[in-house]
């Protein structure tokens, strides 16, 4: 009886590989909203769990994604402009690793904007197992790096407006500016790595 | 020919899910320290890639996790100390906020530790779901907290000491401790609130 399980109870029994024909077939019908449906069927092992969501909107390769990495790449490259703008910004530490911060922010969400807008043109799935790795490694480096550059900048900028109380000889409302364009990119880019990680754990 | 796929290469066709008897015979001798592995084959369906860790070391409830736990705690406290023993830290808020980030750090780092002590005393896995998704939760807002807190105070210490050079009228070098001893309850963080990110991504 309980070597025979399988046969009685056919639900349980794992489900044999699809063909190459019905592959063809189901990825001519998920062409259109699911890419990453065709790609996980074509592994020749169905998963048992079939709730799981395989593409969730934010993931990369989904016009979700393309906005959050714009709007990171956005908000870096705003945070980068407003301090510049400053000219005392050098002379201090925290203002000048915000600058290098946003820097680096603005060019990996850039490179990823424009991986998804490959993706999204040539309707291919970005859930490759090593390309989701790099991806929630970059995301995990620029989103510390990042957020250790806004905490640092908004502690000087606490430190001149409130404690210290010299705003009147700084440029506070730039540096406030800047340090919240960063806090901003930041939050842009949690979704972003927290996505990418539960991708790749969840495979 | 690629309909008997599966059959020509036997390594590729997935396992047949175990019989009862063979379930509590691994259930038998997994128990000793690796207690993830019954529940986690008990569900009655095979995982077709068997060779992923269910209880790695550092998670909670295992003597690596109850370290990290402790570690984090251990440092957050040498943070909290080493900033209130000097008389001026209220005076810039973000040392005030390091030390308020260090006080939750501490409080949140015991609370789990007390829990895994009490799994490992009782020998009961922690792979709940809830109970895993609080962790990972409360270990990414306590990791952020305290992340922010280190960058604000590192970027305090470097403008004192690099940058204005007046660290002969400032306590630099208990600054510079208790920001480093929050960096490293950071570090400490990390690889917990992964490895339960990764638990809960993975289920």
């Amino acid at each position: 009886m309980r070597a025979s399980r399988p046969a009685v109870h056919p639900v349980e029994a794992p489900p044999p590989p699809p063909t190459v024909a019905a592959q063809a077939q189901e990825q001519g019908q998920g062409q259109g909203e699911g890419q990453g449906q065709g790609q996980g069927q074509g592994e020749g092992v169905a998963h048992p769990r079939g709730v799981r969501m395989k593409d969730p909107p934010g993931a990369p390769g989904t016009p979700a994604g393309l906005g959050l990495r714009l709007a990171q790449a956005f908000f870096a490259a705003a945070a980068l402009a407003v301090m510049a703008s400053t000219n005392d910004f050098p002379s201090v530490s925290a203002f000048s690793y915000l600058v290098a911060a946003a820097i680096l922010q603005c060019l990996w969400s850039l490179s990823l904007a424009f991986i998804d807008i490959y993706a999204l043109l040539v309707k291919r799935s970005l859930r490759n197992a090593r390309a989701v790795c790099i991806f929630t490694i970059g995301d995990g480096i620029t989103g510390t790096l990042t957020l250790g550059a806004a905490c640092a900048s908004a502690g000087i900028t606490v430190l001149i407006g409130n404690d210290l109380n010299i705003c009147a000889e700084n440029h506070c409302a730039s540096f406030e500016t800047a340090t919240a364009m960063a806090f901003i990119s930041w939050f842009a880019l949690a979704p972003s790595c927290i996505l990418n990680f539960w991708s790749m754990a969840s495979r």
